[in-house]
């Protein structure tokens, strides 16, 4: 075995480790944890990290834009759920604490979690023996009972839709830019869907999971992929951070989905089809295996 | 003006900043937030953070025991409020994702966490561009209303009371043995306190935020500290890392207090008394400013 785990095994090995209380609805393995706290709704809990030179790079990303970012993985994350964030905590450790950057980060989050209505209410700052910063921040939102989200539940004949467009996110700056999709979540989340997730490792490696927790496979429509302007399609399915909402739709949902989409601002675009298939193998429509032509997500532990 | 922040000016910026909507009862500068999440008792929010050679030396400390640790630190925030815990999240961030350094952190959590009853359901994991690792836990749990403990509930006349024993919390090892004070937080909060927190780094430093929160000053008696086997009073009054309580009594319900104590293991011991004084001072019996003789606290960010 190597001494190195990769990021999937890792996953895999936090998912089984912990032990879940009755109030967990929903535990690790989807975008959000959804807990039962006596109200009417459930709470959901995520949090997600920034890295210097992993998640930006360091030298050319200003401070305000890594605050807008991490506040953002985390709303996309709650939109991904088809929920509505309300609360925040914020981490940061960093080698220095540089008052241009510090307050430079501050300000940014203050302004932008003003706009989703989020209250950061607490956090915790420690310094790194090392340069470099991490920064977390937890999101906490609400969704209803009947409109959650889950990865787990594509079934087979179930249509694939997308939001926005793909590729290209890094060098584009879209990864910085992009506009957490709340309000299509809140849209869709119910009404037109109970399986969504977001975009953040590449249409190839989230369409996966969502195809290994439904038990199911999928046709894609490579053609039918919305891709963003000087993107090829390699990196429109593999590149990620993206941050757009792929879900799956029933047929018969269909057209009044697209009839009643009311984003002008963005794409909606039907990408491909769940088959049966407990292989959860993606194809195209070929039937030619696609994970074997283009990379799948990004690898943390590469080494 | 300096190019570098010290910690407590972050601090004090962060809990400026941030606008909180009307749900956040208590916001960023106690040890939890709460929030009102519709339910009869308050939703408490917290996160915490260990990274390696700041909070832990990682050469000579098994993945186990910062695990531990990473959990404990969180359980002392919910218990210096009154609280008891329910959920909690994990992130990791981490230059290499050594197997065996994985594994025993996460079976070590997940055994901690079950004696605790605390359900870890979400969480992310990121490589680091450097080596170290930057472990995060966020905790959630419950407190009633009418027993929730501020940091700004201190009057003068107030006893200042303290669990266990202060001093030497790294060299002896305590930093990573400690039991949180849960049970002893959940005994006093309401009927015996309102106005605790935990000491994490060192009773002046953390004694110094009751006052400034309560706007009030206080007189410690320096022979009262229960200090640590093989401590100094500079050490105990200093270091940190102890994470026992402390609390502000009424001196009317003293000797009840000292009475019920249900704790046999736990040493309780009446410290000092908060008096008049908005300036915000701590001095010993004699008059005489104490933070003028003893170091206040870990610094962060010190050079």
């Amino acid at each position: 075995m190597p001494a190195c785990m990769k990021e999937k095994e890792i996953h895999g090995l936090i998912c089984r480790t912990f032990r879940q209380g009755r109030k967990v609805v929903v535990g690790p393995g989807d975008d959000c944890a959804a807990v039962d706290v006596g109200a009417k709704r459930l709470f959901l809990l995520a949090v997600d990290q920034v890295v210097s030179d992993v998640h930006y790079v360091s030298r050319s990303t200003p401070a305000s834009a890594v605050a807008v970012k991490l506040l953002k993985r985390n709303l996309s994350d709650i939109a991904a759920m088809g929920g509505e964030p309300e609360f925040a905590l914020l981490t940061i450790a960093t080698g220095s604490a540089d008052r241009r950057w510090i307050t430079a980060f501050l300000s940014s989050l203050r302004k932008e979690a003003l706009r989703y209505k989020v209250s950061i209410c607490g956090g915790d700052i420690s310094s790194l023996k090392k340069t470099g910063t991490v920064c977390t921040l937890t999101i906490a939102g609400w969704v209803e009972k009947d409109r959650i989200c889950l990865r787990s539940a594509a079934k087979a004949g179930d249509l694939l839709y997308a939001t926005g467009c793909f590729g290209n996110s890094f060098k584009s700056g879209h990864h910085l830019k992009f506009i957490p999709r709340i309000d299509a979540g809140r849209f869709l989340a119910g009404r037109f869907t109970r399986c969504m997730m977001d975009v953040s490792d590449g249409i190839l490696a989230d369409a996966q999971r969502i195809c290994e927790s439904s038990m199911v496979s999928l046709e894609i429509d490579t053609a039918a992929i919305p891709i963003r302007k000087g993107a090829s399609l390699a990196s429109a399915l593999s590149e990620g951070e993206d941050y757009e909402l792929i879900f799956a739709v029933k047929p018969a949902k269909s057209a009044r989905l697209e009839k009643e989409w009311p984003f002008k601002n963005i794409r909606l675009s039907r990408i491909g089809r769940f088959i049966p298939g407990k292989s959860c193998r993606i194809l195209d429509m070929n039937g030619k295996l696609l994970v074997k032509r283009f990379k799948t997500g990004y690898e943390h532990f590469s080494k």
